[in-house]
């Protein structure tokens, strides 16, 4: 579990368009909603990505993805996603994020973006002013 | 342009599995904002929909989406989504919806949704206490 | 009912991602499956959109949807998608499209694409080889 | 890479649903890519999951995916996406999937599916037909 001090946390509802019909949130979502919370953390730095594309011509990708999915969310479910960073290099980014359903883990994953050019999207350094913001 | 007044206003952000290579998001989106919005509205009257197919065994499906796409959203976008119903029927609802962007209207549809028994899909009559429940 | 001739038809099948907590296919999916077929007709006359957006700077956008669901379909279901062009004009296309299981008809709708500059975004006339390779 | 024995193969396209704002697939969507050709693969052995969740009264779920993501797909783009399994064990099985653009792999993961009962979600053996079919 993850230590509640320098963890963002953002809420979400479960819609239809979530679900699946096993009847819970179809599982490749999760990608989705640890992504709106990890928009909403770097918004929450200061950082908006298409300003950030617009800008500084420089994109987060994503590289690797690795989520375990333990209990299932159903619909009308408000569910808190949470973001910590756990590695901070110069290129990349691996972040540890969780969906609660009140005290209930429902998925955890290890995400690595990488910064890119985002016209050629070759790796390029992570603005250094993102690396500074980012709460040690 | 609806009325500001009974109008219900559910606001949202476009992230990144809302747009599509064009650079804006993907239109067959809108019917998910339109749904969330839906959602939020129906909650806001007091109805949770996994607790009235658990409870009342009635179900909402949509039967007609009629939508106009008249300017692009862009990543990161707040959109204000909002609900009017224009007729309300004993087995169904049409309802006026339009989402914004500030000032800006980016679509407007017409949505109609009927009640239906969950397990068989039959209509059947809209709940008495969401038909009260719906502003005149 | 869309006659036979001149109709073109894409199958897909239903999967996991394409159903919502109702069991059946999530209503706004019926634009992602008329989507796929537009595009596998398109390529069948010969033109790529990605090719389209590189080679000629054009790019078509869906301006109005309409679509009407009968039935539900469900996971495993093959259905078989049509188009058919109703009206061509200079810029734009209005396109009938029907979604079938077997004999049954699912859905049905009425969709406008409009061709515009893929830089500005702003309405051109579409390319006069697509014209003239849509049957009459 | 996967040897060629023994490796189920699903062609599919990408269209403008899979794409984001980047220009190229969305990353969360190969996990659908994969599973579509799970999914196939499944039935190119004799069961159809529809048919599984009716007569068995069972399900698969996924339980654990990890993905690496290489190299981007764009539009109009065709996909190779192939299935391995590499653990079958007596409620679950590991499976490793690729997803190849000519000659270039795209993206690769190993995904975990379980057999759980439709109605408990509880995990139970996977009726012995599919595990006797898999291919040694």
């Amino acid at each position: 579990m993850i230590a509640p001090s320098s963890v963002f946390r953002h809420r979400l509802r479960v819609y239809w368009e979530d679900t699946d019909a096993g009847g819970v949130v179809f599982y490749a979502n999760y990608l989705r909603f640890f992504e709106r919370a990890r928009t909403e953390w770097l918004r929450d730095l200061g950082f908006g990505q298409q300003r950030l594309k617009d800008e500084a011509g420089a994109m987060f990708i994503v590289s690797d993805t690795h989520v375990r999915y333990l209990r299932p969310a159903r619909l009308d479910d408000e569910l808190d996603v949470t973001v910590l960073v756990r590695e901070a290099g110069r290129v990349a980014l691996t972040i540890l994020q969780e969906a609660w359903h009140g005290d209930v883990l429902l998925a955890e994953g290890s995400i690595r973006i990488g910064c890119v050019d985002a016209g050629t999207f070759k790796p390029r350094r992570i603005p250094s002013e993102i690396l500074e913001a980012i709460p040690k």
